[in-house]
């Protein structure tokens, strides 16, 4: 019993062996991530279309609840660009931005998306988050990532333009270019190059100045905060807001609040949809960076609890004033970089936030949208990595149409459609290579026991003997494809007297499979030729003996395809004849 | 190009080496095939809700068009049970039985359908009736069986009740019941009971008096013109028609009309979905004959041509008066039987039916419905096998899963649920079976040079070794399932300092599990631990020549495991070590 609360409250097992050294580490670490924080949940809420405090608010209660569920030690919860990029694109279906039905229904997706999680924790569902292949996460990612910038290059313009796919936002933009505010152009475009140099061009730099690396990097990190102090004092000082520059404005000052999503039945069917592609791909991402932060210590993630930690957290965001969160890759990495060594300085971090909404926001009054925006470009476009493409191609045509398609429909179509296409498509494609397996016609290999693919090989055969290896699994896709592949054969050829199909690598017979065996062997028995198996493993083995086939059977199973030959052939098997 | 017309059209083939004496067998298979057709024909298109004529015209210019295009010798197409339902149940949704509107909403069933078979033909994409897996055909086809039956009670009772699931046709049954025509009742329960006892107990009956097997099959299968005839004569002779009897009525006299579908858009969108499944389950019916019937003459099938075949024919049909068609299991068990030699025998018995058409349909106007209910019921109560339930639960409890599923949703919400229902769980459970991969951890066998797994067997390891046969293809469904097994492995032992990975099983590795490795040999190399593959087979090989991983791997690639083995254990391996 006190084993199983401790498997779902990992807080119990690692708080018990909470040093003084850890929480120094992680109270440093919860420091700078605060500071990153702050504008980071700002510009996210705005990307999403919420109001600023939503993000900040997404943050506090949900870290808190991961850092007593959650299994990763080094894990940052909370709004990430691609989460709140589809809470956008799926909120706005039901709702209109600005409105309180829009936040409501933010709520009502955190609520959804988190008892999805939830659920498929608690049914160690985790494995379904594997039906979205790397190649469609990587080309999704890099899909949405052109998205987002496309999106918020209308904070830089300063213009009030839409659009949820590339085509419609590009249009959007090119209509409103006449509305665009000068001064406040001036701000995004500086924020941007700024921001891009501190990213390539700073670290070099400083380094080359001779600061250490771990300071160089910390500075690179904490661009984004010089941008908004200088713009916003910019904006302050020169009374900016007057010229036209759009500013985050009046944040409530406060803890997070306590807030009701809404149930209505309407409301929650057409967000359900929505709701699980956001879990599947919020757990995709999360558990990412957990696996491979933890990797780096030899640490193991539980991806099932894994779910249940951030299924929680997203329930705890739908009942404080937050939206859908996940555990993020920007600020996971600056955590543990940081020094974090336990969930504790996530829970810091969070208190960190509470702080800062409680103090803090009267000072982001005049932090313009234009650097949010910059600063949420930046980010993104770091994410795109067309490199796949020319790597799948490479690799695989299979694989190469999966993400090539999940592009063209994220951006054609929005998220939601790219997201399913991908899986649909990498799903379709498997069967369909598994449709028609690779089965070689093979022979004996001279002076050896081994067999080979007589395409490939030059091997002895037997005009007598048709020996197939079979490359997949037989199952009902392909069940049909080995018979004809067979029939075919002997219809050819009439010297033909027997047939060895060797198993080596088939890892199942289905039900179907072993129907079409038995059809096989029926109609080769009418045509008096023999049907015979060779090294069949012993699981599949296991399962035919509960199955009328091999009593049926007009041949017999040998133990390895030397001996089949030999048998088959009239040969002696030599004294060397491999054993099973 | 006179190969790919002659590809294309195989009457031009065979019509070449037509000979006298299979004119002859031709001939007599199709006068035998055509009266058993003439009932058949009419009950099916009762089956459908169809006037009776449209089962005679669906049965003669779709069987001509197929005797130019098919690929079988002996497949007869027409009208068969599970269609005509599966058209009833679709047809219904969209029009009221009876109306003009029912009659054209199924040639337009025919159109879409023989469309959709014609391309699916064209493309070459008749692998796709393979995702309809021998369990869930036999579930669905059981089912369906049931579901017919059940319908044809109406008429044996000579009530009006309706329902397209197995409760509500017997919730309509039972409200209906007080409406029962007695003299209906006492000819429908006359039919089916002879009609069972024919089947039964006729045939044993004459073997056991001396008539020749052959001639006591015939007998058998001319049960159903014999209580055609019977209760057509009492129905005229007795005046039944008078006391409620419901009959055939008048049918027009005359060829197949031409007909025009409707091409009206609703139409064709809410029939779409419904075409699909009946091209899908038709075809899948069809093939599975013709391919019976042709091993057993060491004949071939073309799928892709058949696709074409049977395409045609239903565009014939839905031109002409019919509805959709396909091959048909009993009546072409029948003309097999009856000695067809060529497609010939097919345009003989299309002759027959227009003769019949023509000349014939007075004589049926006094057949009691009743009547023909008892052949549909006998005939689909054969279909019916609930044994694949038994035979599933003891192979494969992911088989019996799908054929549970599909019986009880066919039943429960129609065909076309059931169908689909099927489909995708059997694909699903599939994936999930691929999911969780049997991984074996194997040591040498001693004494040989076989690895096998060290749970089933008493065999060598090495503390510092850990060699894993993976046995499933590694794609993206699976790709972290490894890593995880691997991960999870070395966290609990740190005295491994090598890894292997046994390949002889894994027939692909697509990107997802490219990038796995290339994670785990990273992860790896941290860890000083080094990351080995051993009997990778020449197609993946081929692939993984092409990707970063062989450079980047930190250990090396073995041609046998027994390579590996002693290449890492410092054992030299002695002079018997197995080649590649």
């Amino acid at each position: 019993m006190r084993e199983a609360i401790r498997r779902y409250v990992p807080i119990l097992d690692w708080g018990r062996h909470y040093t003084r050294s850890a929480f120094g580490n992680d109270l440093m670490a919860a420091v700078i991530v605060t500071i990153m924080l702050i504008p980071q949940s700002l510009a996210y809420a705005m990307l999403a279309g919420l109001p600023p405090e939503a993000g900040i608010y997404a943050s506090v209660v949900p870290i808190m609840i991961y850092a007593v569920l959650g299994t990763s030690r080094a894990l940052a919860v909370g709004p990430v660009a691609v989460v709140s990029l589809m809470t956008a694109a799926s909120v706005s279906e039901v709702a209109a931005q600005g409105t309180a039905g829009y936040a409501v229904a933010a709520l009502t997706l955190a609520l959804l998306s988190g008892t999805i999680l939830l659920v498929m924790g608690i049914f160690r569902l985790g494995f379904l988050a594997n039906f979205l292949s790397h190649p469609v996460i990587a080309g999704f990612i890099t899909a949405s990532g052109v998205l987002i910038a496309a999106s918020q290059l209308k904070h830089v313009l300063g213009v009030s333009a839409g659009g949820g796919t590339l085509v419609d936002i590009l249009t959007s933009l090119v209509a409103h270019l006449g509305q665009t505010n000068v001064v406040t152009l001036v701000i995004g475009a500086g924020a941007t190059l700024f921001l891009f140099w501190v990213r390539r061009g700073l670290k070099p730099l400083l380094t080359s100045i001779g600061v250490p690396g771990g300071l160089a990097g910390l500075a690179t990190k904490a661009g984004p905060v010089a941008a908004v102090v200088v713009t916003t004092l910019a904006v302050w000082g020169f009374g900016l807001a007057d010229r036209g520059v759009a500013t985050v404005g009046d944040v409530p000052q406060g803890l997070p609040p306590f807030t009701l999503p809404s149930f209505a039945p309407d409301l929650v069917a057409s967000l359900a949809v929505p709701a699980l592609l956001i879990s599947v791909i919020g757990f995709v991402e999360s558990i990412s960076v957990a696996q491979t932060l933890a990797a780096k210590k030899r640490q193991r993630i539980h991806p099932d609890q894994e779910l249940i930690g951030l299924g929680a957290a997203n329930i705890g965001a739908a009942f404080t004033g937050g939206y859908p969160v996940t555990g993020g890759f920007a600020r996971s990495v600056v955590n543990y970089d940081a020094g974090a060594e336990t969930p504790a300085a996530g829970a810091f971090t969070a208190v960190g936030l509470a702080i800062a909404a409680v103090a803090l926001t009267p000072l982001v009054h005049d932090l313009p949208n234009a650097t949010l925006a910059a600063t949420i470009i930046v980010a993104v476009l770091s994410l795109v990595d067309l490199s796949i493409l020319k790597k799948t191609w490479a690799y695989s045509k299979a694989d190469f149409l999966a993400v090539a398609a999940t592009i063209v429909v994220t951006l054609g179509f929005g998220v939601e459609a790219g997201v399913s296409t991908g899986v649909v498509l990498s799903i379709a494609l498997h069967l369909y290579k598994t449709s028609r397996p690779h089965i070689a016609e093979v022979g004996l290999v001279p002076g050896t026991q081994h067999f080979r693919n007589i395409r490939r090989h030059k091997v002895e055969t037997d005009p007598s003997l048709l020996t197939l290896r079979v490359d997949e699994s037989l199952y009902f896709v392909n069940a049909r494809f080995l018979e004809d592949c067979v029939q075919d054969r002997i219809a050819d050829d009439p010297a033909i007297r027997n047939v060895v199909l060797m198993c080596s690598a088939v890892n199942e017979i289905d039900y179907s499979a072993l129907e079409s065996l038995e059809a096989l062997n029926h109609s080769l028995t009418d045509l008096g030729i023999g049907l015979h198996l060779s090294e069949v493993k012993g699981p599949v083995m296991d399962r035919l003996k509960t199955a009328h086939l091999l009593d049926a059977l007009n041949g017999q199973v040998f133990l390895s395809q030397y001996h089949a030959w030999c048998a088959l052939t009239d040969r002696t098997a030599d004294r060397t004849a491999a054993a099973e």
